[in-house]
C-alpha cells in the first residue's frame, strides 16, 4: 500500500468538516437525513464532470470544485429553487494525491460559504480512468412555484442576464486561438471560462415575480449550458412555440467585442457556444418594467433580445442579423457527444 | 458522427419511459421537483459503481441496473427508509453500444416495478474511461423515525439477517476459484453475487419495532456491504461500544456449508467478504420476541449470532470460534482504495 489516506481517513479528513448540516449525520451513516421544512419542495438536479472531457486535467482543483457547484446550482437557478445541500461522488484516478484532494476540498468550502450550501453526503471510489466528480444538488422551492421551460407564449419578450459568449471565447484564449488579444480582455474572458457565475440570486428574483402578476409573469426559463441558440430552442420547443433574436441585441462584454473585432466569426460562436451559465426567460412586454427594477435591484443587465412567436413562423430559432436578415449558423450549439 | 443516438436521443428514447413521476417533468426541464409530501424526512445515499473495479466488464447490462439500484436501496434499508425515486448519471464509454443501454434501462425498470421507485432525473456524458455509473437513491421516512449506526448498547444482541458469505464465495465461484463445487451450490452462490437483495422490508419492519417500545428498541443498524467483520466494527466503533460473535452461530447458506467443506479457509472469506446486502442490528435481548415474530411475518431469517460489550473489553470486534478461543482473523473486510 501506498501512504496515501483510505477512504475512511479521506472522508474524515477533507470531507467532514464540510459537512456541518446536522443531516448529514457526520458522513458516518448509510445515508443523510434532511428534513425540508413545511411547505417545501426539493429540487435536484446532477451534472457529471469528467476531467480531460469537461475540464483540461491538470486544471487548478479549486476550479474544478468551482465549476462542479455552479453548473449544478445554474441548473437550481434557473427553476427559481434556493440552493440547500448537495451529494458527492468522486471516482479518483490511480494516480490521484493528496494536495489535489487539498486544494478540490478548500474550492469546495469557498463555494459552500458563498451559497449557503453544505455537503451532505456522497462516495468515494478509485477508477482505472480520469477522474470524474458527479455532483447531486439539491435545492428547495415552495409548493409548486417552481419554474419551468416550458409556458412561453407567442409575443412574449425574450432576455438574457448578464453577457453572452465570454466562456466559449475563453475557452478559445485558453487554447491559444484568438491570437492578438490583449491581456486584458483575455483575462476577463479566461475568467468567465474558469469561473462560471450560477445567477441564483436573479432565479430567486423571477420566482418572486411570478405571483404578484399571477402565475407564468416569467416563465421559458433555463440556464444557459449548450449555447444561446440551443437553451432558446429547449424553450422554444418545450413551449410548442418558435423563437426569433435579433444579434444586434444580444449583449457582448466589452472583451468579447474586442475579439470580435479580431475575428468576426467569433460572433457567431459567442451565441452558439456553451457554458454561459446566464439564465434565458421570456416575460410579457407588459412586464417590462418589472424586470427592468429586478435588474437594478441585482445588478446584473437583463437585456430583450427578441420575441417568441407562432410555432408555424418556420425555423425554431432564427437569428436576424443587424439588417434584418436570417443568419444561417454553421453550429447549433453544444453536443453531448 | 456515428449513428448512435445524441443525448437528447438516448434519453427520449430510454429514459424517459422510467421517468413516470410527474416531479421528473419527463426528464425535459433543468431538474426535478419533488414533493416529499407533509411531515416527510427524505433518506439520501449514492453510490458509484465502475466497469472493471465494482463489477466484470462484460457483464449483463440488466444485471449492472440491478447492483446499480440493491447497492442503494441496501443503504436506504438500513435507515429504516421507504424507497422513492433516484437520480441517474451514466458516463459512457466511448465504445459504447444501444444493445448496451436497452439491456440497462430494461433493468431498471424491472427494478423500479420491484421496488416502486422511478427515475426522476440525471445526466448522461462520455468518458475516455470505463463505464461509471452513479446512483443517488432518495427515500422518506416520518419525521425522526429514521433507524442509526450508532445506539447500539451494551448487552444487546447482535443480529443478521439472510445469510452471511453467498456473495463473496460468489465471486470466487466466477473467477473459477471454488474447484470441485457442484453446479446447484455453485449456482446458488453467484445468483447471490450477481442479484443482490436490498432487505427494504425489513429495514421497515425494524422501523416499526422501534416507536412500541419506546425509541431505540431496535438501534446500530447498518447494511453488510464491506463484510460482517467490518460493518461490525462501524456500528461498534459509532456506538461506543465492542462486538463479540461467535462463528458457529452466524447463518450460512447450505451452498456456502458445501463450499467450507471443500476448502475450510472460505469460511473466514465469508465473515469478511463485502456485498452481502443483508441487515445488521442490535436490540436488546427482552425484544427477543418481537425480532422472532418479524422474522417470520418476513419469512427471512433474524439470527442472533452475538453481543454487544463495553468499549473497554479489548479488540472491536472479536469473533469467537467453536472453542470459545479468538479467532485471529487476517483480512479485516473490503478496503474501498
Amino acid at each position: 500500500m501506498t501512504e496515501k489516506p483510505d477512504e475512511f481517513e479521506l472522508i474524515s479528513r477533507f470531507f467532514r468538516p464540510l459537512a456541518t448540516t446536522s443531516g448529514a449525520l457526520g458522513l458516518a451513516d448509510d445515508a443523510a437525513v434532511l428534513d425540508p421544512g413545511p411547505g417545501q419542495w426539493i429540487v435536484v438536479t446532477t451534472d457529471i464532470l469528467v476531467a480531460g472531457v469537461h475540464f483540461p486535467v491538470d486544471e487548478d482543483p479549486g476550479l474544478v470544485a468551482a465549476r462542479l457547484i455552479a453548473v449544478n446550482l445554474s441548473d437550481l437557478a434557473a427553476m427559481g429553487a434556493e440552493p440547500w445541500v448537495y451529494m458527492l461522488s468522486l471516482a479518483l484516478p490511480e494516480d490521484w494525491d493528496v494536495p489535489w484532494i487539498e486544494g478540490f476540498a478548500k474550492g469546495l468550502k469557498r463555494e459552500q460559504d458563498a451559497f449557503a450550501i453544505q455537503l451532505a453526503g456522497g462516495d468515494t471510489v478509485v477508477t482505472p480512468g480520469p477522474l470524474t466528480a458527479t455532483l447531486t444538488a439539491f435545492g428547495r422551492t415552495e409548493k409548486g412555484r417552481e419554474l419551468k421551460r416550458s409556458g412561453a407564449k407567442a409575443g412574449d419578450d425574450i432576455y438574457v442576464s448578464g453577457t453572452i459568449g465570454d466562456s466559449a471565447l475563453g475557452l478559445k484564449v485558453l487554447k491559444g486561438e484568438i491570437p492578438g488579444l490583449q491581456p486584458g480582455p483575455a483575462d476577463a474572458l479566461l475568467e468567465r471560462y474558469h469561473r462560471p457565475q450560477p445567477r441564483v440570486q436573479l432565479g430567486l428574483g423571477l420566482r418572486e415575480l411570478g405571483p404578484e402578476s399571477g402565475p407564468g409573469a416569467v416563465h421559458g426559463v433555463i440556464d444557459i449550458s449548450d449555447g444561446l441558440v440551443a437553451d432558446l430552442g429547449h424553450v422554444a420547443r418545450a413551449s410548442g412555440c418558435a423563437a426569433t433574436i435579433e444579434a444586434a441585441k444580444v449583449p457582448f462584454s466589452d472583451a468579447a467585442r474586442d475579439a470580435f473585432r479580431l475575428d468576426p466569426q467569433l460572433r457567431e460562436l459567442a451565441v452558439t457556444g456553451g457554458d454561459d451559465y446566464e439564465l434565458l426567460f421570456t416575460a410579457s412586454p407588459s412586464d417590462a418594467g418589472r424586470i427592468g427594477k429586478l435588474a437594478r435591484k441585482l445588478g446584473l443587465p437583463l437585456t430583450a433580445i427578441g420575441q417568441m412567436g407562432d410555432k408555424s413562423s418556420g425555423d425554431t430559432v432564427k437569428v436576424l442579423d443587424p439588417d434584418g436578415n436570417e443568419w444561417a449558423l454553421k453550429q447549433g450549439g453544444y453536443r453531448h457527444f
